[in-house]
């Protein structure tokens, strides 16, 4: 399961890392990464055999734990029949992924374009869009995150998106529903879903409908604050695309493959998308692999005429057979009603009875597993633990809750003044429960910078 | 090895595949894809038990040969300790896979930073690139491939690329060397490079030097034409970032790891670049990775700001350790040097005679396992056998010689009025000049066309 544990393999592994591996996102000389030795289940170690439960799933893509056996075996089992073979042939498993993915998805779905990960497949999706429909614009939410190749980064919303500015052109920005800081200055979820459709008509109309290939939103929008759609929102986002002849797309890179609870988080409130972009929990990210849900009208768009777009990788035979396997062991398993057994029983309540005895956690949202906890200095002005995009001595009060809760052996994910809540479908209640412990006692770390009434 | 060889396995998987996958580059109801039931060295094989020799390597990947049992067992070993752990951290054959590739670049380089495939790869040179220098040109060549991202496409010059225009701003596009067909009126190699060169410092001159962050070019240019850069070409492009700043991109995603008989195509010209982009040969695409090599200068670039960029699956430990067992076995195995020998003493002295006896074989070039035929209808003219970007009743000449390949069990790679010898590193000899025996008989098609005296 593991590999030997010391020392000397931590020091060697530190140096190479260090010498050799530029890492995402980072000022190479502030980070020390950490060495991982082995993970199972709910949980990876470190070189010093200290365990951390995952509240992160990694970057939210560890759906079904680490090292699930079966999973390792059909991975094994495939790298002995035939690694790789290219998109230019048909494949057993790439056929079966497709087949299996597409059943699992809204009635409308017809066909799979496979990627190797959610950016390439937004990538795709945005190529769909512009020439099933013709148009070049695309409205894309500022809160959101749709990958970092130069199509993926200019939808992105967050200031990830800022050192690759200019991006692509054509991307026109607009607010989705969010509403603890409504962009609408609405007071009820009704409200604000209202709000939200209305301040996308009006976007429409001044930017022009015909010129719009394309709204994509992430279904629920996941980094950037685990924003739950009020009720409406999405068919709202829908009747509008009908009415213009505009694509839906709907990213659940994050959202998708039991995050939510369901196989695409949209089936829960029963919207059907044009297209539907995953990667992540379609294979935990065993191997690598994303891809595009095609409705059947866009699919018949690439009949007659080629699809121009393509990678090595697409459809990789060891990816798609960790997707077939993946799939089938969640329906095994129930790893779907599991997910949703500890929204609604287990993180949910939890998560609300620690908003009642500290006054830092802001909002609690969420379900399935994914869920956050929005942490502010004063409930009243919902001022945020730290400012937007913080980081060095501003993001101190939140590094202090994380490291609060490394150290008590709980591997948290934090974005901003947030925390997100988003362990493994397959965590197990208990698991869940001594988790909303170890946050228990960080939240009091956040509670001392507490300012408000 | 492979699975049950029938015609009832055969029907589901078409089924599967035709109901479900979208094919890259095509218009799916003209494409009829063949089911693959397994492969092993330089061979695979459909579902009625017919062996094809692979002269394609798929799509110029799979250099070390199908399912090479050490490899494979390197992949096991992986799934059976760590399939996935994110960026953030540092894990061991992460950091070793880091190593073993900056070791075999060029002396200047000093990190690489991972992605899962060619495309992300040169985006993220790109915004290196950008955020080296502080400008935002980039130099790329109509002969060219650089993936099917927004910002790969963009640099890309082939005809993939005109459905996704308008693309990303700040792209300058140039001519590369290609005696055969001259943009210079060149009649020899050396005044080939010598004003290809100058071609180059024109370019600078009237674009404005301290507005280009980057040249970047294939170090052999690939599937546009296996264009071998004349003597000092490499060197003049070197001289020219250096005089003016420019960064160097060579994109070796196809030349790389083998192809060209070097770890790096641009070894063979004793050049530096600045960034070296690699994907499919790092490890024969067997699990989905790519990545960039970058020189100390530009590693130092991020070490107190941040890089902008990442993904899920940077440095995925699965990809990573069958990268490192990669090229552990090229080196045990000798394989490098081998592709050499494929090519001086087999594939290069095989395709020459070839020419002698065929007229619609206008030049043989290449170097290692990285050959074109340019085929013509006259040799005085240099008249292609197929116009520029052929489709359909245009191609049918190319199209009747890769049926004639086929028909014999030789898998041929096609581009326009060319055709690749680009088998795996590791064909034998004898197996190459199997290969070359077909060819000799298929190329009489191609003769077949020939009007010229």
């Amino acid at each position: 399961m593991t590999e030997v544990i010391g020392a000397a393999a931590e020091a060697e592994i530190r140096a190479d890392d260090r010498a050799y591996v530029l890492h995402s996102w980072s000022a190479q000389a502030a980070i020390d990464p950490l060495p991982i030795a082995g993970a199972e289940g709910s949980y990876f170690w470190d070189y010093t055999g200290k365990r951390y439960l995952d509240f992160s799933s990694q970057l939210v893509n560890m759906n079904i734990g680490y090292q699930h056996p079966r999973l390792v075996e059909a991975i094994k089992e495939q790298a002995e029949r035939l690694c790789m073979i290219s998109p230019a042939f048909a494949n057993d498993v790439r056929g079966k992924a497709a087949r299996l993915i597409v059943e699992r998805a809204t009635p409308n779905m017809d066909k799979v374009f496979f990627t190797n990960g959610g950016a390439e497949a937004n990538e795709n999706a945005v190529r769909m869009a512009r020439l099933h429909t013709g148009r070049h614009k695309v409205l894309a939410a500022y809160r959101s995150y749709h990958g970092a190749t130069a199509g993926a980064i200019a939808l992105t919303g967050d200031p990830r998106r800022w050192a690759s500015e200019p991006g692509t052109p054509g991307i026109v920005r607009y607010w989705g529903p969010y509403l603890y800081r409504s962009a609408f200055h609405a007071t009820t979820e009704a409200e604000e879903s209202e709000r939200a459709v209305q301040h996308l008509r009006d976007l429409i109309e001044v930017e022009g409908a015909q010129t719009i290939a394309a709204i994509v939103l992430e279904t629920v929008v996941g980094t950037n604050g685990i924003l739950v759609p009020p009720a409406g929102y999405l068919a709202g986002v829908r009747e509008l695309c009908d009415q213009h002849g505009i694509v839906m797309i709907a990213d659940e890179v994050m959202s998708g493959f039991g995050r939510c609870g369901e196989w695409f988080a949209i089936q829960h409130w029963g919207v059907e998308p044009d297209l539907i972009t995953f990667a992540k929990g379609v294979n935990s990210g065993y191997v690598p692999l994303g891809g595009v849900v095609m409705s059947q009208a866009i699919a018949a768009t690439f009949n007659e005429r080629a699809y121009p777009g393509g990678l090595t990788y697409s459809g990789h035979p060891l990816a798609c057979a960790s997707a077939v396997a993946s799939i089938e062991i969640f329906e095994d398993e129930g790893i779907l009603e599991h997910a949703r057994m500890l929204g609604t029983d287990v993180i949910g309540p939890g998560l609300r009875e620690l908003a009642e005895r500290h006054p830092s956690v802001g909002e609690v949202r969420g379900l399935g597993v994914f869920w956050a906890l929005e942490l502010v200095t004063d409930r009243q002005s919902r001022t945020p633990l730290v400012p937007f995009n913080a980081a060095g001595d501003a993001a101190a009060p939140m590094n202090a809750f994380a490291a609060a809760c490394k150290d008590r052996g709980l591997w948290p994910f934090t974005h901003f003044n947030r925390t997100h809540v988003v362990p493994p479908c397959t965590t197990t209640a208990d698991e869940a429960r001594a988790g909303l412990a170890i946050l228990d006692e960080a939240l009091t770390v956040a509670d001392g910078y507490y300012v408000g009434a």
